[in-house]
């Protein structure tokens, strides 16, 4: 036995955070077997905030005491049942948004200016003489950006210099200089590019439905840098399919990894496996928060980033 | 006989000129035969500025009096031969700056989060859970920008929405807020990202060198939106292979189509046909340019853009 403090890590893909945990902790990687000897030691959970909460495993853990989110969104943790045990969650805001924003202009530019479909083609041989891609202008091209938090407001900010005219829609008013839509129906109408870039809870599941797709319309480009379950993804694929949607790019999805068969047939979209918060500027932010709020607990201070 | 002037189209893919040009001008397309019968009545030769000029051609064109060259660049254009003709050559510049910096940023978010290499790689299900791709954030990138012209300070204000440092280089000065480098040598060494946006002529053929490459390094993106005969080609692609130079996205290349057998086996490359400044918009404001300049010439008035 020893006198250090014992971290659960529960996802796979933040194993390389296990070189930083094990000099002040020991350290537990779930996948490599439940940890049912240690079930008396764990004291933290580091989680990935969009995998869902294993509830059943956490009342297995009878001194467990902190939730520990590695990222900034934290919709698979269900907060009103952690707040009804006593068990704080941390995460860590703030950091990667502008990292985020950044991907999301990419994210534009790879879809409208036919980037990745561009290096495809070249690759293939597909570029001959008698090919010419002529693509749209992003000049003058309207952006509705959904939820105008740290991200959304990052991706104005960039897009303006790209001459776009932007606008938002979110549930709540912002002080902010760009013109609020009455309803997420009307900024998708407005739009010729949508932005997801809130938050995702339970209150926003599927908000882009089939019919907030269909008002963006076949010359529209929906990007999604939020989450996977803020998108009707069926209908999503529906629409590409039809044509009644002209573009998606997406860094996220219900699923992850995404099943490559999903999108094999599926016209006109960018995919990228969630990187866009996940660059070495924002990792070391993030880790440096995870670092600092389980020193804090365990000196029995203020946490540093507390959800509740 | 007709008494409409005729025009020679020279590059298959200007092929869609021909329905505008059709309504004022018999037109002749090069690529379906030499216009032996109509040599006499051909009185404009309308090219695409990257193409070398055929001058044997126009030595056999006794009554060609104007050069319209429908892009904004003309490095395929010798002015000095066709000034000593008394030949007029008009161009179109102004008209997509915008759109080709738009397209500089697009291939900077492609290679540096990994956007291209990313569809690819969920496409491919090379996407697990075990794989977790981490990119450098742009925030803090020094991007050094060759030709400050009107694509170059278009980059440049792009590139300070995404929070780079700008300096350049240019063999002339310019009343510019960004520090102006000692050499294209000190550029490239104290940039992480190299982007080419000068114009191309006979005096910068293979200005970025084998040299200017390893200075930029193994973790430096070069990114070309000027005309492929600026790069040693060769070099870029013995660099990338090497490792001595870390990335790059092209555009433009020696020669257009590039094969794609040069680029199957060379790492960490994006590569677009030639779209940079090929727009709806910009398209359209090269078309009115090019019918104003032929206007303008048969009425007698001044030309609306010559080169000379």
């Amino acid at each position: 036995m020893t006198q250090r403090p014992a971290v659960l890590i529960m996802q796979r893909h933040l194993a390389p955070l296990s070189g930083f945990l094990e000099s002040a902790y020991d350290v537990y990687r779930f996948w490599e077997g439940p940890p049912i000897e240690a079930a008396h030691d764990i004291r933290i959970m580091v989680v990935a905030g969009e995998a869902a909460l294993d509830k059943a495993l956490i009342e297995r853990l009878p001194n467990l005491d902190l939730i520990a989110c590695f990222t900034s969104g934290y919709d698979g943790i269900d907060i009103g049942w952690c707040r009804e045990r006593d068990l704080p969650v941390t995460h860590a805001p703030g950091v990667n948004h502008e990292d985020v924003a950044d991907h999301a202009l990419g994210l534009i530019l790879a879809a409208r200016r036919q980037i990745a479909s561009g290096d495809r083609q070249v690759r293939s041989g597909g570029w001959t003489a008698e090919t010419r891609t002529i693509t749209a202008s992003l000049g003058g091209q309207k952006l509705g950006i959904i939820g105008l938090g740290h991200i959304g407001k990052a991706v104005a900010d960039r897009a303006e210099a790209f001459r776009m005219a932007v606008s938002w829609w979110g549930p709540r008013p912002h002080d902010a200089e760009w013109p609020r839509a009455d309803s997420l129906l009307a900024l998708a109408k407005a739009s010729d590019i949508l932005v997801v870039a809130c938050k995702a809870d339970e209150t926003n599941r599927g908000l882009i439905s089939r019919e907030i797709l269909e008002a963006l319309g076949p010359d529209g480009l929906l990007v999604n840098v939020s989450r996977g379950q803020v998108v009707d993804e069926d209908a999503l694929i529906a629409a590409l399919k039809s044509g009644s949607l002209g573009q998606a790019a997406i860094d996220v999805f219900i699923e992850e990894p995404t099943d490559p068969n999903r999108w094999a047939d599926v016209p006109n979209v960018v995919l990228t496996p969630h990187t866009a918060g996940a660059t070495t500027a924002g990792v070391q932010g993030m880790l440096m928060l995870l670092m600092q709020n389980l020193q804090a607990h365990f000196a029995g201070e203020p946490l540093k980033t507390p959800v509740v």
